[in-house]
């Protein structure tokens, strides 16, 4: 039996019935989301894309959390998602550098406008969605051809949970599960030399419309094959074809790679967020930033790899350099969105310390974990070993931090009492009646 | 310079004023690619689709050839690309299979509904985009690990090259063509194992869309990094490392892609063709089908690579089938639609047919040939050598061909008249005012 009948046959049977750690995960990935959305509905991301598509599709009914334009359905999925991971401070499924949540919460957000669907409904899809999407990433990221460091493969497994996801919520059969499914693979793409432009947001989110597409296109009856993922000239023959393409299905329903999914701290590509936590600790014990004479990291491979950029020139570019956040850290001893907008960028403070900043690959050093020696000019040495960054599986952020978070996004958009109501809401998902009336409590109203 | 912007330099400059056997090439391009669309509007791969797009997206405005529903813009290039892939009867840019009239006029036929695009300016916007989709096919066909046969290519290339020509005729500037062409790359996908399904022709629809909104977000200032095609972790360096991005744009305006496709005389994939024509030669010489006792073919690997399949179950897997459309020549003397529907795959003299007919790779024949050796039941052998198959660059379709093309197809949705003054107004394109005119007399009367 073909890999995604055997996921239809999962989410239509046991995926019904989820653990109750996956479960209350999942909310918290929501919420998490959510605020994301919300908050990044400010940035000129949004205001851009979202002007065109209205110059595209004009106007439709579906809302856009913290805008006041409402939008066609699959229009609403690409631009809930790109705002959501705009300040990249959404999540990330650790082993694979997957952003699980924004293209499957938001495809199935842009369903609940017109038929109402349960929080308890909304969230189980959502589930399943991210669990089969993490599941795609990992085969094809643990035996990919190397190539998969310039896939952004959320574009590419994204679609595939967002279909999953929407087709369950729109009453598929089994059949048409699996052809949404191909209908997604068809579509997987996402390059990460997108990083360092508005479009680092632009592969998750067009994941989200692909997925929406994909799973109307399948429950009308238009047909695919039912090998995409692992037949002749497949997914993963081309994309990794030394991938054990049963490792997708194993294990499904008793190990979730949902549960390896973190929640962010910092707006930023998470391999920085190691040597931000270094940089922190080493920053609230200097006297004073401008006593740093010289500063040496060392990183896991993937942080040099994608996060390379020294000297950013934009906030675009800060959110994947390195070098802005290990000194931004270090001079501000802070790592909020203050120190990821442009003002940041053009600080001069934080200009001359990334200059005496060096990083080097330690092949010894874990994917988060991180090491700091940061020489004073008095000629003492304080060093910073993290094992354990805040937003690691070991060190999650706690439903406090993440209340903290969502409201400093949503106060972006939201008067502060508004946003207590939305946090309220947000947390309150699993036992919401209406999905639709949550997200449209989460769009601003529509201007005439 | 980044390639993306030599792109963008020569569509803007001397891509204004192409030679005229280019020009030339591309109206025969459109009318060919317009019959495709207006007889595929009558097939079940058509109803599906914008059954599902209705589904997503409710109605619209912008037409759909040969069809009476109306669609947002986006979704009427998805279906009026898909339309016209649905019999695999459009084009091939020979060299690298790419199908590529249908993703860029898709896509601009549904900017001409919405403002006055004349036939000239849409022609050149046409011709440019294929121009820059078949370049870009050619180099990742060309230099592809292997891997590129798996890709269904026109899905890769061919958001490219309609986000070119959307970008054009929206009057876009350098960057914004830049940034439209990163958007595209970034969307860029599409599998083989489509084949065989009503998907086959999803991922020319899917690039027709993505091409389309593309230019619309990097119009409204979305940006995206200069060096997606050939830069760290960008389009090339992801599905073909050894690929040469230069030659995208080596010659460019002297030398063209778009020379070299060619318009297909049969409905079903063109590394069958060779094999259609041997086997209609010997058809036309033996004394019944029935005197036949085997057959043997010699063909080019992609043939069989691409075309395996022997006794297809359903016309949708005859498309691809080498076996059924061999079978079919012979024992009919023709290669029509007639001969590509359920009933000729439910028909049994041609099934009994495939079963005496066995094919192997020749190595030393190139693409475009292939031989049949028939042995009569009475002992005697004809052959046949095709060295130019009918629609190949040497052996072009003539316009009259073409013509009785479009009317065949034509006549599938419309009155007999009706096609002959369809088919003039299509031929006239290059004079025409208003191509959204076009199109709307080339779709069904709108139903209440």
């Amino acid at each position: 039996m073909c890999i995604a009948r055997k996921v239809a046959q999962f989410a239509l049977t046991e995926g019904r019935n989820l653990p109750a750690d996956v479960r209350r995960e999942t909310v918290r990935a929501f919420v998490n989301w959510a605020g994301c959305a919300i908050g990044g509905a400010r940035t000129p991301s949004a205001d851009t894309a979202i002007a065109g598509l209205l110059a595209l599709s004009g106007p439709g009914n579906t809302p856009v959390l913290g805008r006041s334009e409402r939008l066609s359905p699959a229009d609403a999925a690409l631009a809930n998602c790109l705002t959501s991971a705009a300040d990249t401070y959404d999540d990330t499924h650790l082993t694979t550098i997957t952003h699980p949540t924004g293209p499957v919460a938001a495809a199935i957000l842009a369903l609940a406008d017109t038929r109402r669907i349960s929080g308890a409904a909304f969230l189980n899809a959502l589930a399943i969605g991210i669990e089969i999407e993490c599941r795609i990433s990992a085969v094809i990221t643990a035996h990919g051809s190397g190539a998969h460091q310039g896939i952004y493969i959320t574009g590419v497994s994204g679609g595939i949970g967002a279909a999953v996801a929407a087709a369950l919520l729109l009453g598929a059969t089994e059949d048409q599960i699996v052809a949404a499914i191909g209908l997604a693979a068809g579509q997987a793409a996402g390059l990460r030399a997108t990083h360092g432009s508005m479009a680092i947001a632009s592969p998750p989110a067009f994941a989200a419309r692909n997925g929406l597409v994909a799973a109307h296109l399948a429950l009308a009856g238009f047909t695919c094959g039912d090998a995409i993922i692992e037949g002749k000239n497949g997914l993963l023959p081309v994309l990794a074809p030394a991938a054990d393409a049963e490792a997708i299905v194993e294990g499904l329903g008793q190990r979730f790679e949902l549960l390896g999914n973190a929640l962010k701290p910092y707006p930023c590509g998470i391999v920085i967020h190691p040597s931000i936590d270094a940089c922190l600790d080493i920053a609230s014990r200097v006297p004073s930033p401008d006593a740093i004479a010289d500063v040496r990291l060392a990183v896991h491979a993937d942080a040099l790899a994608l996060c390379w950029r020294k000297l950013p020139a934009s906030a675009l570019e800060a959110q994947v350099s390195l070098f802005h956040w290990a000194a931004a850290a270090l001079q501000r001893g802070r790592a909020t969105l203050d120190e990821g907008d442009q003002a940041a960028v053009d600080d001069s403070s934080i200009r001359t310390m990334q200059e005496i900043i060096s990083a080097k690959v330690d092949d010894a050093l874990p994917p988060g974990q991180a090491q700091a020696s940061v020489t004073l000019k008095n000629g003492s040495v304080l060093s910073s070993i993290v094992t354990q960054t805040l937003g690691s599986l070991e060190w999650p952020m706690s439903d406090d931090q993440l209340s903290e978070k969502f409201q400093t996004l949503a106060c972006y958009r939201f008067p502060q009492e508004a946003t207590k109501r939305l946090l309220r809401a947000f947390w309150a998902i699993a036992t919401a009646d209406d999905v639709g009336a949550l997200a449209r409590s989460a769009a601003l109203p529509c201007e005439v």
